[in-house]
């Protein structure tokens, strides 16, 4: 008898754990989040229904810092180019006097958090300014192999969302281009979009600074220019979308106000449309933030959101994990 | 003996036809440019070869003007610029004094093709600027089903070159990725070049004016300005590659100078690469053309372009067909 108890035992555990396996998005919670997302998706998807949308059209959009991987205490950005800034700066002995530099040098991160991301790609600018692309590619590939985390003391590209990955690959596997659309910069994020997310290159849209085909020493290249070219935040996303794709999402996600124009753009055309705004209230397992944010301020989302019939994730709430699990 | 040497005859035509439908090139003549391209669709795509490139990195990319299209007595996107402002120009009665507008209601095609894309680009910014891109969209659409090319008084979308869309699905069928990367308008072409080309929206990169993201009367809108934003012709298409795309392409088509640099661009890279350059020669058919044109002048390209080993494709002598057999 004993031993038959045990036997149903290991085959519930089976059971369960085929349970586990067949649900894409393991690490959302039963919560409302999850219904929505997987409402809309059997809506989208199920040939011969209204709501049916071709594949053609199945375009989703996301924010990345604070949707697809942590943006605090810090942009990941910001502390690429506060290293940056510190690495160059035996060449630059003017820049001990110099905002935004001085700043820097001197670890006042509060006059730089009020630059924003405009304040973080003047340092990109500045200090990659004459790199080549591919100079530029490599150098963001040795940052992100050997940087850590302040809060966590782990590499950074290992604090990206587990819900989010696997909502990237529930989407993809139902016909979906999945498209990142950050303030962050485009060639920053092309260089670990992929491995991460599974986002290649040209489906990553970004803010930039302008670029210039040049030959070096018989060598066709693209030199990056100390100049901003296209800031891809707030009304500057539904237009990076629409320069870049071409066609309107039906699908967009974000978790603040950078992103309320995506969102809007996304959701206010006719038919089933899906916004989503993850709101980071989880201090244990990540960050509790949102209005008062100088990275990632949610603040008109939280407002309005709702009746806009967006869903608001609560990462406590409707998280069953933060980030992947660590593999030692 | 009669009956048995019709049916031969019949089986001959049979095994012809089924070796004619086996030939996804049909329309290329038997020369060194079908080799050529043949040859290297072959060595990127045979596993294990070392010149193997894996399908993410199978980019080619395509001129327009030229290249997919004819571009002669002018650009097609310049004939939709007149109509546009014969169009309005009623409601403009200043633009009897004023350039460009001046040449084009007076039908001063010299001057006017003096300006070239710059000059097209300017009377698209200023006849366009405060429409909304979805309005634009249809502009464009409701032209190109009613306008017809001078010479041929057939629709401009039927003056699309058959040997080229022969080359555009059989790179697709070989796992290429085809970009159209054209001076002309992104915007414009968008609109034609899914159903043209099988080529859609976010594969498309253009020239661009600079758009705003507004909400009109509570309905979010892209409206154009009246600015350029980005010139993509010359050193500006490894611009726009690099900026859309992120990936160096492995295959470049051009026809004009105005390529030269992005056949520079792509050919130069280590590994295989192809860069072919469609010459026209074809007086008869379509149009000759070369280093004096106003439209589609190619000079550097004839001097340069063998020693740089691009293929150098002659209308006259490479393609059996031009444009689409009519259906009528």
């Amino acid at each position: 008898m004993k031993r038959f108890r045990f036997t149903l035992l290991l085959f519930a555990l089976a059971l369960l754990q085929i349970g586990f396996a067949a649900d894409p998005l393991l690490s959302w919670k039963d919560t409302a989040s999850k219904a929505a997302i997987v409402k809309f998706v059997n809506r989208v998807t199920t040939e011969g229904s209204m709501d049916f949308v071709p594949p053609a059209d199945r375009i989703a959009v996301f924010d990345n810092d604070g949707t697809l991987w942590s943006e605090q205490p810090m942009y990941f950005q910001l502390a690429f180019a506060l290293d940056r800034v510190k690495a160059l700066a035996p060449q630059h002995p003017e820049w001990k006097d110099q905002q935004p530099f001085k700043a820097v040098l001197e670890g006042d991160m509060n006059a730089l958090a009020e630059t924003g991301e405009h304040g973080l790609l003047e340092l990109v600018v500045t200090t990659h300014a004459g790199n080549t692309s591919e100079e530029f590619a490599r150098i963001v590939h040795d940052w992100v192999r050997t940087a850590r985390h302040p809060k966590f003391g782990r590499p950074y590209t290992e604090l990206v969302f587990q819900p989010m990955l696997e909502l990237l690959a529930y989407l993809r596997a139902n016909g979906f281009k999945t498209y990142i659309v950050s303030g962050g910069g485009i060639e920053f994020l092309r260089v670990v979009a992929e491995e991460l997310y599974g986002v290649p290159p040209e489906q990553v849209i970004g803010s930039s600074v302008k670029t210039q085909y040049e030959v070096r020493d018989g060598k066709p290249t693209i030199v990056r220019l100390p100049e901003i070219d296209f800031i891809d935040d707030q009304a500057g996303k539904p237009v990076g979308i629409h320069k870049f794709i071409g066609k309107r999402p039906i699908a967009a996600f974000g978790n603040s106000d950078g992103d309320f124009q995506m969102l809007e753009w996304t959701t206010s055309a006719p038919g089933v449309r899906l916004g989503l705004i993850v709101h980071h209230d989880d201090a244990e397992r990540e960050f509790a933030y949102d209005r008062k944010s100088a990275f990632g301020k949610l603040d008109r989302g939280l407002d309005e959101g709702s009746k806009r019939g967006w869903t608001i994730t609560r990462m406590k709430n409707d998280w069953r994990a933060v980030y992947p699990a660590v593999k030692r």
